[in-house]
């Protein structure tokens, strides 16, 4: 396989989806009566909370490694994260058996750090800036030749994130609306592309945290617009859109709802205690939307991604003052 | 169906198990690579977390409450417990259409009352006492008349229970042993009834908190011993074994193993942080065991009942010390 060059085709995200099968899981889809009770809609989740590294970047990170030459899968791969996309790059890398340079900010979670070590990556610490990332990033790249996986401006990775909507599709007919969260826009991107090749009937949204909420600006503006902050609870969705996102989304998105703080901790809660499955704050940002917008999502069929499980156990949101 | 007078047999929990399937989710089988990783064997893991109300108590429950004639029916159902048992007998009687009354401690959580009250069924409160219990219990059936379903030392709910490990053993072929935790037995006794008729050579095992060791004690012993405290995180399992219980386990199971209050923490947190489900402490217990006794289970298929998931969120044990 080569390098996508441009956006995704629906060939382009099957010949991904039969390259990734061997490193990735195919997770399952599931049911919660009283969340359908709640929401008065029939809610399908796909539960990328249990991919490999806890979350769908598996598939996307996976996919761009997977499409490197010979050449340059001996020089390895480095990329720039705080999260889950360090631990995909890095398990992909391994499972390849080719080298990869991480860079880190010194605060990122240390269990992060650890597992991104752990699957034998080498750690490259920088400043918790986005400049201080860019300059250890080219450091790295100057030193070791290796190839930059962006985590989401990249057509590669975004044809892997479609594969979760994919068998997403695959498992449940005639969906009258699907949900992702929006960070950087990846999975937004090819979930939206996917619904739009299988499924055009069916209604695509994104969700953002009201405090982030970069992509509901930018799509309204017409241009790229940025976060002031990164204050919110759901740490993988600080990330403003780049290019080849809101290339996308404006063309395919339907439409962006925005959620509180308070909102995605309320339907972190439910999902923990009605579902018994753990899923990361970001991952909840799809629900809480569907729960404030009941009008819009009477009784229809809805897919929600749940993105991802990676939470800090000894600090989490219940039962605090946000 | 009639009300089971002896040790269920395989057609009992046949017959049990086609009567509530109506009533109760069939749960999956999960796996974990890493868990097998660090156990050095194959696991599978029976998800009665995902269970109505949170816990396998659903099945002998249902069970129960349909052997009831239609005279009982109309008097109702009643009960005591601070717990799953609470829940299911509640959730199990608004679903026949007939009335609960169940007594609860004042001490229980309340979140268990909402959830019992929830289901339609009337709580009536007692002291924190078995003396209390049982005088409250007397009390609400000379005033309603209503039938008492015991937690455990009941035969239909043993083969209820049994159920879980019936399908395990349909799902999963040729395991070499099976563990369920012990607190009053029921789940342990139809565990191993079934591991007996289908699958004689899968040795059975069952996993107890060493603070609360009475079923340990009591085999080794050959009489019933009980408890001197209760003071362990699993609370499921405070409660000693029963006259039913003690026979069908004396009979059926191969060991016991304990296992110390830190290593239940660490055993769920290890659930938690893997599969990314959520399982409440009592459910940890054989998994502790069979990470502490790896050279048994080396290479071993073994089967896992994870009994159930309800947990106080602003409440876990995650960096506290015990």
């Amino acid at each position: 396989m080569e390098k996508l060059q441009s956006v995704p085709t629906l060939i382009d995200i099957q010949e991904s989806h039969e390259a990734i099968i061997q490193m990735v899981e195919r997770t399952p889809v599931m049911k919660c009566k009283s969340l359908n009770d709640m929401s008065g809609a029939r809610l399908f989740f796909k539960c990328e909370n249990f991919q490999k590294v806890g979350a769908f970047k598996m598939r996307g990170a996976s996919n761009a490694l997977l499409r490197l030459t010979e050449e340059e899968r001996k020089l390895g791969v480095t990329t720039h994260s705080s999260g889950n996309h360090a631990q995909a790059v890095a398990l992909s890398a391994k499972l390849l058996r080719m080298p990869a340079y991480i860079v880190m900010p010194v605060n990122a979670p240390k269990i992060k750090m650890r597992a991104t070590a752990g699957y034998g990556a080498e750690i490259i610490p920088c400043e918790a800036t986005l400049a201080s990332r860019e300059t250890t990033l080219e450091a790295v790249r100057a030193r070791t030749g290796a190839a930059f996986v962006h985590p989401f401006d990249n057509y590669d990775v975004i044809a892997g994130q479609a594969t979760a909507a994919k068998e997403l599709f695959d498992d449940v007919k005639e969906l009258d609306a699907i949900l992702a969260p929006i960070g950087g826009g990846g999975l937004m991107s090819g979930t939206a592309l996917v619904s739009r090749y299988l499924s055009p009937k069916t209604k695509v949204y994104g969700a953002e945290p009201s405090a982030v909420d970069d992509a509901f600006r930018s799509l309204r503006a017409g241009r790229i617009e940025t976060n002031a902050t990164t204050d919110t609870i759901a740490d993988g969705l600080r990330t403003n859109l780049s290019e080849k996102t809101f290339g996308i989304l404006q063309e395919h998105l339907d439409d962006i709802f925005t959620v509180s703080e308070e909102a995605i901790v309320e339907a972190m809660r439910l999902v923990w205690e009605r579902m018994k499955i753990i899923i990361e704050p970001s991952c909840a940002v799809p629900l809480a939307a569907v729960l404030q917008n009941k009008e819009v999502f009477a009784g229809k069929r809805v897919g929600i991604i749940l993105s991802g499980g990676n939470v800090d156990l000894e600090d989490l949101p219940f039962g605090k003052v946000l």
